[in-house]
C-alpha cells in the first residue's frame, strides 16, 4: 500500500525552547520511505536520533527566541501487512515468549497493569488463548467507552479511563494494553498516521504479541488496519509522545494528513477481519 | 573495591511457573566479575538474556512440577567509582543532553513525574543546577520519609510516597527519580548488592545524569555509596525487579550478603561527599 | 438478645492530646441499655454528645500530662431484631424515598460511590430490586475479597479494595455501600460489637434503606447477624471511627468483647437467611 | 444587604427521572427571604425537605414523560454579615471545639484531609492561630491555582487540585476545606448566588470555624464576600450539589443572577479585610 502522510504544526514561542518531536515514519522490513521532507521555519539546528526502548525517529529541535515555529513534514510511505488466519496460531505461555517482548509484560506508567489484574481477571479470566484475550479485550473496549474529544489529559492512564469509560485513542490503547499485560499477554502502544481516519488526526492502537509476531488492534475501530502507517512503537504514549515540549511554547494550529494513492484500497478492518477469523500485522 | 556477593532464595512451587530473576551482577567499564555461579536445586532449564531500555542480566527459569526450588548465586565482583568536585560539572539542560538519557526524563510506572511538576517545582525551584536539584531531593527524601519495613507494597509509586512519607529502599528511590525528572533532570533506578547495608537485603537507589555521567544517589543512606555492586539499572522497578513470578510459587526463605575483601574499605557516605562538596558515580 | 460488651484501651500519653471515642452502644427503639460504665483511668474531664449525620455517642477526653491512660468500657445490653421475607418488600426508586435515607445516597470519603458507576453497572445492572442489588452485592464481595489484617490502613477508600481484593471488616462494608450507591441504593456503615467474633474486636458491616428499614450486611460473614451490638452509624468511618485522635499517644492494648447472656444463642448468618429467602433488620 | 437572586435552568428529558435540587435560599438568624417563588413547568409534583449534615433546602421533583423541563427560581433575599478584628479572636484547638465543628474535622468524600497531613503540615505548619491557617491556606490556593472552566469534573476532589493546580470554584473551596482539616480547623463547603460575580453562575466558597463562628472565606477572590447569599452549606459538594439527577436528563440552558437593590453597595474584598486585619461572617 502507498500514502502520502503530511503533518504541520505551528507554535508560538515565548521564549527559549526544546522539542523532541516524533513525526516521521519509521522504516521496517515491511514499511518503506520512499521520500521524505522535514521543514523547519525558521530553519534552527536539529538532531535525529532514535531512543531505546522501542522504534522510533526523533528531532530535537532548540529554539532561542520568541515568535513562530512551524514544523511540516511530508513523506512517501509504502507499508505491507501480514494477514493470518486465528486457527494457525501457536500459543505460548510466558516461560516460552522471545525477549524482545517481555518488556511488553511489564506495567509502564499509562498502563499499571499491576493494579488491574483482578478486574482482568474477573473480565477475560474465562478467555484461553492469546488471540481471544485481546480480541476479547478490544472489543470490550469499543463497546464500554466513549471516544470524547477533550474528556481526558496528558496525565491519563488506563486506570481512569477504565473508571471513566470515555477517553481518546491515546487512552483506548493504554487500557488495551494494560489489560492484555495483566492477562500475561505482551502489548505496545503504536502511534501512526491514519487513512481515512475522521477528522485526520495522529492516531494511536495497540500491538500484541502472538505467536512470534505483533498483531494490531483498534479499539477505537476508527480507521481501516491496514491504512495505519507507523510512526513509533514504544511500552505507552510516556515513550511516544508526538511531541515532548520544554518550555512554554503553545501550539496555534496542526493539520494531519494520510492519503492512500492506490487505486483500490480495500479497507481491512475489525469486522471484516472477525467474519473471516483473521488477525493483521503491520511489518 | 573487591566484593564477594550471594543471594539465596527458596521457592515452594505449587504448580507450573516461570521466573524472571535479575540477580546476576553486570559487567561495565569499571565492574568486573572474577568467578560467578548461578545454581539451580533441583536443576531445571534455564535462559540468560539483556532486555532493552536498561543495563541487566535476566535468567529465565521455568518450572513445571510442585515442590521445592533453591537458586543461589554467588560472584565475585570488582568495582571502581569516579568522585568529582561538584564545581567541574558544566550544567546542561533537555536540549543538550545526550539521547541515552533522554529517556529517563519520561514519567514510568512507579515515578510520575508528569503528575508531580507543579509540587516539584514550589519545592525545588529556587534550586538552579542538576546537582543542586538532585541533592536537594535526595536530601527532603531523607528527612521527611520514613523508613519502615511492610509499610509499602508492590503497586506503591512516587505519588504514593509523597503522600504517605513512608517506605522502603524502593519507594524511596522511585520519589527521587519522579522529582528529579519533574525538574527535567535525567534519573534512573539501580538494583545493587550493598555492603555494610543493615539486614542486608537487595538495595536499590537512584542515579542522577549530570554532565555526562550517571551520579548515585541514596535518600536512605542505609549503605555507603563506594559499597555498591550493580546488579540492573532501569526506569524503574518495573524494570529492574529482582524477581518476576509468573504462577504462584510462594518465597520461603531469602538471604542476601555483600562482603568487601579489601582490608581499608573507607566508606563513601552522603555527609563524607557533603562536607568535601563531591559527587560519586559508580563505573 | 441480652449482651454484656467491653472494650478496654491503654494509650501510652507523650505530651497533650484530645480523644474522641465513640464506644459506648447507643440507645434506639430495639436496643437498650440496662448498664454501663465508661472509666477513665486517671480520672480526667470527659463530654459526652452525638454529632450530627449518624447515630452515635461520642465522649471527648483532654489529657495535658505524659503517662499511661485506661479508658475501660462495660455495658449491659439488649438488643432486638426483625426478620422480613424477601418477598414482603416493596420497590422504591430515588424518587420515593424518604428524605432521611437521602444523603445515604451520597458519595462519602471512602465509598466513592461517583467514581464506581460504571464498574457497579457492569457487574450488577442485571439485577433489579434493592435486596437483590445489596445482597449480590455483598456476596461479591464475600466472595472476591481476602479478610487479611494489616493489608489495609487508615486511607483505604472502596476504591482501593476493589482494585486490592483485600482488606478488614472497615473496607468490606466500606466497598459494599460504595457499590449499593452506585446503584441508587442507600446504604450506612455501622460499628457493632459483635458476639461469637474470632478474634474478639470491634466490627463493622453495612445497613441497606430497603421499603423503609435498615437491613445490615456483612460481607465478612465472620460473626452472626443478630449477635450484634450497635455502637454508631453513619456514612462511612470518617463519620463513626472508634477513636479519632488529636495529638499523638500510642495505643499500646485493646481488649474488646461481646458474650450473648441467653442460653440458646441460635445465630443467624447469611446463609441461613438465604435459604429461607429472609432479611435481618437490628432495631 | 438587600437582593433579588434567581436561577432558571431547562432540562430536557429522555424518560423518566428524579431531581433533587438545592436552589432556594435557606433563613438564619441572620439571612431573611421577605419573598420567593419556585415554579415549575410543566407542573409536576415536588416536595420540600431538609437533609441532616447541613443547612439545606431540598426540592425533590420527579418527571415520568419525555419533553422539556423548565425550573425557575426567584427570591428577594435580605442579609447580614459580622466584621471583626482578627486580635479580638480567641484560640481554640479540637480539645475545646464546640461538638457542632466536630464533624467539619473529619474527612469528607472531596476533602480527603486524612491523606494530606504531611503536605498540609510542610506548607503551613509554620503557622500558628486557626486565623493564620485558614488565611494562609486561602491566599496559597489563589497564588497557586488557576481557575479554569472545564477543568475538573464532577469527580474531582482536592487531592486531584491540589495536583493539577487548576479547577473552578468548587475545586477551590474543596481545597481550602482540606488543607484546614488536615491542620485541624473545622471547615465546610458553602454554595452561595454572589453579587457582582461574573459571569453570573452559583458560587462556592468555604467557611471556617474560628472561636465560635463560621468566617467564610473565598480562594478564588471572584466575589464580594458581602455580596453573598447562602443556599446551603454541608461538608463539601456531596452533601450540596445544586442538582443532583437520577435518570438522564440533560440541562440545555442556565442563568443565574444576583443583584443588589441596596444604592451603597460596598464591596467586601479579601484585600480590603487583610488591609483592616478583619473576618467577615455570613450570619
Amino acid at each position: 500500500m502507498n500514502f502520502h502522510v503530511s503533518s504541520e504544526l505551528d507554535y508560538t514561542l515565548k521564549g527559549p525552547a526544546a522539542f523532541l518531536f516524533s513525526l516521521r515514519c519509521i522504516e521496517t522490513g515491511g514499511q518503506q520511505i520512499a521520500a521524505e521532507s522535514l521543514v523547519i521555519d525558521p530553519q534552527v539546528a536539529s538532531e535525529e536520533f532514535s531512543l531505546v526502548g522501542g522504534m522510533n525517529r526523533f528531532s530535537r529541535i532548540k529554539t532561542l527566541n520568541p515568535g513562530l515555529l512551524k514544523i511540516s513534514y511530508h513523506a512517501d510511505v509504502s507499508t505491507s501487512t501480514r494477514i493470518v488466519p486465528v486457527q494457525s496460531l501457536n500459543v505460548d505461555g510466558p516461560g516460552n515468549l522471545s525477549p524482545e517482548a517481555i518488556p511488553f509484560l511489564f506495567p509502564s506508567r499509562y498502563c499499571q497493569s499491576d493494579r488491574l489484574r483482578q478486574q482482568a481477571q474477573d473480565m477475560f479470566g474465562h478467555l484461553n488463548t492469546p488471540y481471544d484475550i485481546a480480541s476479547g479485550i478490544s472489543d470490550w473496549i469499543f463497546e464500554h467507552t466513549a471516544y470524547v474529544s477533550g474528556s481526558s489529559g496528558e496525565t491519563s492512564s488506563a486506570v481512569d479511563t477504565l473508571e471513566q469509560r470515555q477517553g481518546v485513542c491515546r487512552d483506548f490503547a493504554h487500557l488495551g494494553i494494560a489489560l492484555c499485560r495483566s492477562m500475561s499477554v505482551p502489548a505496545r502502544y503504536a502511534t501512526c498516521y491514519a487513512h481515512q481516519l475522521n477528522p485526520p488526526d495522529f492516531h494511536a492502537c495497540f500491538e500484541v504479541f502472538i505467536d512470534g509476531w505483533w498483531y494490531v488492534f483498534d479499539p477505537t475501530r476508527l480507521a481501516p488496519l491496514n491504512g495505519l502507517v507507523r510512526i513509533a512503537t514504544g511500552r505507552d504514549a510516556a515513550d511516544a509522545a508526538v511531541c515532548t515540549i520544554f518550555g512554554n511554547p503553545e501550539l496555534t494550529r496542526s493539520s494531519v494528513s494520510c492519503d492512500c494513492s492506490d487505486m483500490n484500497f480495500i479497507p481491512v478492518t475489525r469486522d471484516s477481519l472477525a467474519e473471516r477469523h483473521e488477525l493483521i500485522a503491520l511489518l
